[in-house]
């Protein structure tokens, strides 16, 4: 096939849905070069795509003078310089909706093994402890609690439709208030907290949520809560958090996301009881990953063809 | 108070709850005397209740020649002898019902769990594996599998509810079809293994289902599956069980009973990968268990005051 457009992949995806893009396009593979800077120098002039997945800063857009679209794998695209790219006329793209079941069921994964402390129980079974203590702790029920969702998008509603099938008391905190739906809304979050025993994150990163969790609200949801963040790690104050949880003024955690991935904040690699932490995964089933490849396929091949983009963020 | 019954305590349950007995019976704690033969001696004769949590073997009832009443805290009654019981004249009463919904939570919490395989990567992180291997394997999706629920009693009921919400298939199978049900009945259990992913076993104990979960069945799960178990240890071959893990005929298996508690099987302990262990904590939340144990205490104040009991089973 002729024209196939160049691809400069500069963080690496789902690895069977990234090679179908060889089938329509030339991939050039930043990251695994050894010299990045000679790589760039060389592929970076005939690339119009850049894949990628959460990172795209400005500098780069710069080494690929004639770019006209960026791929984003996932739904979030805080770690994509949005505004750099919208000033040069370049189309950036992710990957919505397809993740939604998966991230949803992240996110009750993390409240019930929390709630109900399944990994501390696993290592209470693993250390002898049952035949040596006697009955492990009693926990607090999933069923019947009150959980407060912080960010009523699209994820959100499917945390909802989950939580309502455990009989949960459900409510939500967002700057605007979506009259349509049937769940109780919270204009201050600390007043959420202060009422939630479960609170979940699922709210876009960026500067305007930064820290929006911070050490306030976890003190409200208070030493029999959970927090539980399926966001951006960039939403919680984690120095904070692990105070919190070291001093008991906090219940329990479940976190799935870090300011600085892959790196995890030491302070709460410190704990163990009633913290999991577990790696960036929300989304990372296969077929999940793969329908979210396809998407990016088919944006690329809306690039090749000129008819319009199936997911622009901008 | 007078005519208080005296009530012999051979395996203990929630304090808070066991504790309220004292308001309307007398109580003797045989499984905190040092010499539970000269214990049993003394008190047996005066007492015309035990009280216990899954067994009373015969020979205790022999020991306590006017007992009337069992209360046996939980829903299971396979550890109580019932013939024993029957022909005594003695009624055995458990706690139905209030401990549904704290059930079908920790059997989605370990579906969930298992499935993601939460322990797992936690692990990871914990490690240090994700800063220096990359990202975390890729596991299977929740929302949309198809789900296998062995025994649709009250809790398998509450357990469907729960998976619907998670847009899952369900399937189930026990010994007869309910047909005012809108589930997939399997008149096989090996049938209804092969064609889910998931497996989770909730019904009764004892003799008819000991074993039911056999290497034939954990095989037809299959090594992308998961076995749940939140019913009785008895129910699955646990042997079967550690070999069909460790060698990948099964993908994963998480487990909340085992058949000789609180010993857990060597072979199980010796896995760590796709294999959850929780110490018979189904029912444990502070709220249920003092519900079980109100429902006990009603049951004495039925034979104190000659009304009929709440919950018998024989």
């Amino acid at each position: 096939m002729q024209n196939k457009p160049h691809v400069l992949i500069y963080a690496p995806w789902y690895e069977p849905a990234m090679d179908r893009l060889d089938e329509i396009a030339i991939t050039h593979h930043l990251y695994k070069a050894n010299n990045k800077e000679d790589f760039l120098a060389e592929h970076g002039p005939k690339c119009s795509v850049i894949g990628t997945m959460h990172y795209c800063p400005a500098a780069l857009m710069d080494a690929v003078p004639n770019l006209k679209l960026i791929l984003n794998f996932g739904v979030g695209y805080d770690g994509v310089d949005i505004p750099a790219a919208t000033k040069r006329g370049i189309t950036v793209v992710n990957t919505p909706d397809v993740l939604n079941d998966c991230v949803a069921d992240m996110a009750l994964s993390l409240i019930l093994a929390g709630r109900r402390k399944v990994l501390d129980a696993d290592r209470y079974i693993r250390s002898g402890d049952w035949e040596k203590k006697g009955n492990f702790e009693y926990v607090h029920n999933v069923h019947s609690s009150k959980i407060g969702i912080l960010g009523l998008g699209r994820i959100g509603l499917e945390i909802a439709d989950r939580c309502k099938a455990f009989k949960m008391d459900i409510a939500y905190h967002q700057r605007t208030k979506r009259s349509e739906l049937n769940f109780k809304y919270y204009e201050s979050l600390i007043d959420m907290a202060e009422d939630c025993e479960i609170l979940v994150a699922i709210i876009p990163g960026g500067e305007t949520t930064e820290k929006i969790i911070d050490e306030r609200v976890i003190e409200a949801i208070g030493p029999t809560g959970l927090l539980v963040n399926v966001a951006r790690g960039t939403v919680v104050d984690n120095e904070a958090l692990a105070r919190c949880l070291k001093d008991g003024r906090l219940g329990g955690a479940a976190l799935d996301v870090f300011p600085n991935e892959p790196a995890v904040p030491e302070s709460l690699l410190e704990i163990d009881a009633n913290l999991i932490l577990t790696p960036h995964m929300a989304s990372a089933t296969h077929l999940t990953r793969m329908k979210m490849g396809m998407i990016l396929y088919d944006n690329l091949m809306a690039l090749r063809d000129g008819t319009p983009f199936k997911t622009p963020v901008n």
